[in-house]
């Protein structure tokens, strides 16, 4: 699967320039959607085209079932009757498979980024085979796909999210997982297709999942002015992703991101990546229920970090102050951060959010002291929690629909198809 | 000064397109210039304009000063021959003035990006109020500006390359100058216009030094594919930049990079920042020398720095111990912005450069027992001295040139002037 479109050089022939003008007068009636009502004479002005070029690009989007008319009309307009315009709520769509150590969530975005179907399950793949991981994952996927295709929506590709190291397609490392060279793109695309003979093959990508849960964040997070945040996920690990300028960082060889392993202090505990005292052994999910006391799910049910919360909340003394040192710990590693490149948020995902009353303060206390200019204070709203909105699952979906959009005709349904 | 043209929207009108394309051609002039002979049917061939577009250009480019012709021919060819073009060694130019903390160096840079002009002064910056050490800055800056003019060489505008936090304007703070919101353009430039009546007054723009030193590292320091890397430059502090696909990274208040002021012993030394245990504490030039116990310049004379080069050259065992723990701590809190960033390399500058044969394995032991992913490993080459081609002052009249290259119609000799 092809992310970027190769950028319109002087050569550009005819049929290259037409199918940039579909994807940006697809992408101006997706986002006119949002604030109001497209018409062909907005998207026009929006995009700089004339109204008889956008019309014929229209044409062509509703044709291959991208955009429909909403019925409603607009009198005292010239030509044309002015037909509200807006991205179909079936056809193309996208499938997130978020794979973490203890759940995998797999998620049906369409083409105006709305969740449409979502199905989660609770697993211990730390006790599993990666080709058994995979290929329960897309056991999952093809069930999924069945109830998008009951939605009239086709999915024409899948995004993974996967806790680790990404790149080509494999799983280079994930420590959590117990993962090593594991080619998760062909194990669980060959999986898919074995459950779904006869359909046709969709193509797989696959990201670090905390890359995938920042772009979500930024996506659909409500950020309003912040372009450039970084952004930590509590799970069993630490993850972490920089967002800056709107543009997701991959660095040089897709890895960055990887605050978890900063070392905190050199000649802390062993970590799974090799090193010693990372963040991760003082701010992660097992370091945490360590420090406070908390086995399992305690009485109340549910999983151990709920059980911390209860305690917490209940002011249980040995869980205030577990989480509080967590939050000292990643308010030093992310000062850090912070004067590395001076981003204007600080977003905490994952079990972090519903620990913020607690990790936050000696979070912010620590960035007020170590952050160079003075311009870190508490409650400066700098340090956010990350929104319900997002999550890798989603934004591994939204992923595969940023590719039908930067080229609507390569996923036009097959013809008869 | 603006640093960036307004990007060619929709409504571009012919005025825009037309500097636009001079920019276009300016700049392909230049980079054929460095592999060979640039005519007038490789720029057109190269920009994607048609020959007789390309001609009028040129035209108009040479009326102005920007471009010359070599006299040398080429047989051969349709039309107007082949006449070998390139920029001109004479007209608008760049000045740069870094002022740090025991020295002044202003250099002049031409449309090629040759350096023309270097005059440095060692200075103690510390002992004298902003005011004045920007004066003396000016001082030679102006005698640098009546040298540049003896080879006809106009500098269209100055920028300063100060250490410490710059935005708007001002130094906000520069804890090792001790100078706190400092209006140092505004100081410097009307001390520069007051020593020069009836000439021009030139426009002045300022930014971080580092930031300044890895941008000539970019352009001039002979990197190869590196596009991404992380520069620290050991000063009396230490400073740092990022530089990731080819861009700087300012960050969200100009500050990103800061790097000195990463923790590396949450209860270290107070560092002036206003933290504690900063990097700066354990690796800039004043912490390494007084490990070191070097008080001075030494027997041999020159700077303490190389009093210290030559005692670890001669085995001195404290000073090769001085050098090796600064490179553990370096390579401690590289290892973390590695994680973060995942750089194609990292950058040593300043004092670094001279001391890399002893800083340098311990920092890489660090990194390789650190990065995750197992990619870094001694001797892989991403850790690297700078260069000795680029440095703050060369950069800054860089960044004065790129913004002649970007619209040169802006920059086009008064008439009569």
């Amino acid at each position: 699967m092809k992310s970027i479109l190769t950028p319109l050089g002087p050569k550009a022939d005819k049929d290259t320039v037409r199918r940039h003008n579909l994807s940006l007068v697809l992408r101006a009636v997706r986002d006119e959607g949002e604030s109001g009502e497209a018409t062909r004479a907005g998207v026009a002005a929006r995009v700089g085209l004339t109204r008889a070029a956008v019309s014929s690009l229209v044409e062509q989007l509703m044709d291959s079932g991208f955009l429909t008319e909403s019925g409603k009309t607009f009198s005292g307009q010239a030509g044309r009757p002015g037909t509200a315009l807006k991205v179909a709520r079936t056809g193309p769509a996208g499938l997130g498979v978020e794979i973490n150590i203890d759940y995998v969530s797999v998620c049906v975005v369409d083409l105006a980024g709305t969740g449409r179907v979502r199905q989660t399950e609770h697993l211990d793949n730390r006790g599993a085979p990666a080709g058994e991981v995979l290929a329960r994952a897309a056991a999952i996927a093809a069930r999924t796909l069945d109830s998008a295709r009951e939605q009239e929506l086709r999915p024409v590709g899948v995004a993974l999210a996967l806790p680790g190291l990404v790149s080509g397609g494999a799983v280079r490392q994930a420590p959590n997982l117990g993962w090593n060279e594991v080619p998760a793109q062909d194990l669980f695309g060959d999986a898919l297709t074995a459950l779904r003979p006869g359909r046709p093959v969709l193509p797989v990508a696959s990201e670090n999942e905390a890359n995938l849960a920042a772009l979500a964040e930024l996506w659909f997070g409500g950020l309003g002015d912040v372009r450039s945040f970084l952004y930590l996920t509590g799970e069993i690990g630490v993850g972490g992703a920089l967002v800056l300028n709107g543009e997701l960082l991959r660095g040089a060889h897709g890895f960055a991101g990887e605050i978890g392993h900063v070392v905190v202090d050199p000649d802390g505990p062993e970590c799974r990546c090799g090193s010693r005292g990372c963040l991760e052994q003082y701010a992660g999910q097992s370091a945490l229920l360590r420090a406070a006391g908390v086995d399992g799910p305690g009485a109340g049910g549910g999983s151990g970090v709920l059980e911390l919360e209860r305690r917490a909340r209940a002011g249980d003394v040995r869980a205030v102050a577990a989480v509080a040192e967590a939050g000292r710990m990643l308010g030093r590693v992310v000062s850090g951060a912070v004067n590395l490149v001076d981003p204007d948020a600080v977003v905490l995902g994952g079990i972090y959010r519903g620990l913020m009353p607690w990790l936050s303060p000696p979070a912010d206390e620590e960035l007020t002291g170590r952050v160079v200019s003075g311009l870190w204070s508490p409650g400066s709203g700098r340090l956010r929690a990350s929104s319900v909105a997002g999550d890798a699952a989603r934004g591994a979906a939204a992923l595969v629909v940023q590719d039908v959009l930067d080229d609507p005709v390569a996923y036009a349904e097959p013809s008869g198809g």
